[in-house]
């Protein structure tokens, strides 16, 4: 999408992000999203004007397989940070979508109550071909908001894919939705997954499913105590709640805060979001590396039979990627 | 470690790996294991003539943490094996160990009966620059191994590293040892690897400790019915065993046998082979671009102090990606 016409200096940008102003976010994310090699230089030096000023939001990641209920969830979960009173940014990652220009979600009756509120502002973070993938596009608008002053910023994910592990590496603090009735559930997720989470919330808790709600909670929170523990030095908890009685959210809001307490009274925090900032510049390189490997007509060309002869057991692995490998550098 | 005056023709070290030659089996490992060019050129050409042989035996992943008691199991585990009977190799990855040439494992009280059984061959495969990382030189013992006719191939690793994660994907089954008390254990442990693993064993269940084994099991057991399946289709589970008593043995290698009747009755074996094949080929692909990108000069240079400024929140992750990836591109 081109924002080639209307395109303002930096400073305007800037400036108006740093004012609150939600338009000119909305212009600046759009403006991140571009393809268009100006757009993007114009983009990063927004971004560097504003990075001093980032930096002190938490960031929440999301996720769950579909029907577990993750709009719901965010709905009545930002009504209630926006209550506090709070400034909430919502990016949503769906990798289906291509969606951009800063509108809403595609479904407009999704997180209706929220996507009005005046604290609370809500945007899709579109797939593409941006270096690093669609993470470079959310953690641009993640930045972004942060610099306009959101206090706390959810990233969503659908769960099933890729991105779970992206938004992982770039929030605070990682949110699993689960169903009582796991089994049918569990086939959907990834596998690594539930060690990543720092909570784990069981959705749907009321009525009928209120029991099971709460026995699944306890099978969880055993089984999360199994696990080693990771670099946040943080024992993950298992919760329930109902996006219907809105039972529950006040606690997980509590946990984010006493999460955010623990990080900080134990240096952790600053650490975390360093060590995050170097791995995405890794993995920026790591990606573009890569794709411009795949991407060169002489491993186009040889790697379909490659790929044919390394499956069948023909030839090794090795030999196979040092054909492909030397194929480019005779060049 | 030069081999460059012992070398053999490859078509004497395929047909005597072919007829089970231990002696030719170990100087061609050796040889796979050298960093001299034409020993690699050799090796490969070895690899090539054995390799319509190979794909044949059960290749079973163990690791654990220090202390879990790793080589004791794969004592009594592997004399079991043997009195099946059936060949056995072991393979150990020992990342802290640069030793080669054929020797049996530094220390020489591990695994002393199985050291000396007839149909059992025991390699530690060492750490290395190899293409690929030491991986590359265990997946290349392998395939010889199998050459040479072992039915059953373990291949050991420490637990705490990154081999874990190789190994799995070298792999057909994946056994996790464990202690009863985990608490301190998953301390040291990788995140993640639970979610890896095709049979978690309590070790040391017997005496005193056994009540503690047996409670440890069930408590496991149930958590990995929280697991989302693998592609492999199967239901990890937990046992107990005892490398004192000897008790439980015969049903850890009756599951590995469960195991592989269901992957061939799903005709899910030889897919996960293939699918483990290509997965080397872009691994060893992915970790060659990397080394060459970090070990170039401009980049060493840019480095050190572009990593301050990410960390630092100075600069985006993106734009210092691009000035690293720039810097190479110039030239």
């Amino acid at each position: 999408m081109s924002t080639r016409n209307n395109r303002l200096p930096a400073e305007t940008y800037a400036a108006g992000i740093l004012a609150g102003d939600r338009l000119l976010l909305s212009r600046a994310i759009t403006l991140s999203e571009s393809t268009l090699p100006s757009d993007q230089e114009l983009s990063q030096e927004v971004l560097q004007q504003v990075l001093p000023h980032t930096g002190k939001s938490i960031r929440i990641g999301i996720t769950g397989v579909p029907g577990v209920g993750k709009s719901s969830f965010i709905e009545v979960f930002g009504n209630y940070i926006t209550s506090l009173p709070k400034k909430l940014a919502v990016l949503a990652i769906d990798p289906t979508s291509q969606i951009s220009g800063g509108s809403i979600m595609g479904d407009k009756t999704r997180m209706e109550t929220l996507s009005n509120h005046p604290l609370a502002f809500i945007r899709p973070s579109p797939a593409g071909n941006a270096l690093g993938g669609v993470a470079t596009h959310t953690r641009q608008a993640l930045i972004l908001c942060e610099a306009a002053g959101y206090e706390v910023i959810i990233i969503e994910t659908v769960g099933v894919g890729q991105s779970e592990t992206a938004v992982y590496h770039m929030t605070d603090f990682f949110l699993l939705l689960m169903l009582a009735n796991a089994g049918d559930e569990l086939q959907g997720m990834k596998r690594g997954i539930m060690e990543m989470a720092d909570a784990l919330v069981i959705t749907k808790a009321d009525g009928d499913n209120l029991n099971a709600a709460q026995t699944a909670r306890v099978t969880y929170e055993n089984a999360l105590h199994l696990f080693p523990p990771s670099a946040k030095q943080w024992q993950p908890q298992a919760l329930t709640c109902s996006a219907f009685t809105k039972a529950g959210i006040p606690e997980i809001w509590a946990l984010v805060e006493k999460f955010y307490q623990h990080m900080q009274g134990k240096g952790l925090f600053d650490l975390h979001r360093q060590n995050q900032n170097l791995y995405w510049m890794h993995e920026i390189i790591k990606q573009t590396l890569e794709k411009q490997f795949y991407e060169n007509t002489d491993v186009k060309r040889l790697l379909p039979n490659l790929q044919i002869d390394v499956q069948s057991g023909k030839i090794t692995a090795l030999s196979a990627a040092l054909q492909l490998l030397n194929s480019l550098q005779k060049k």
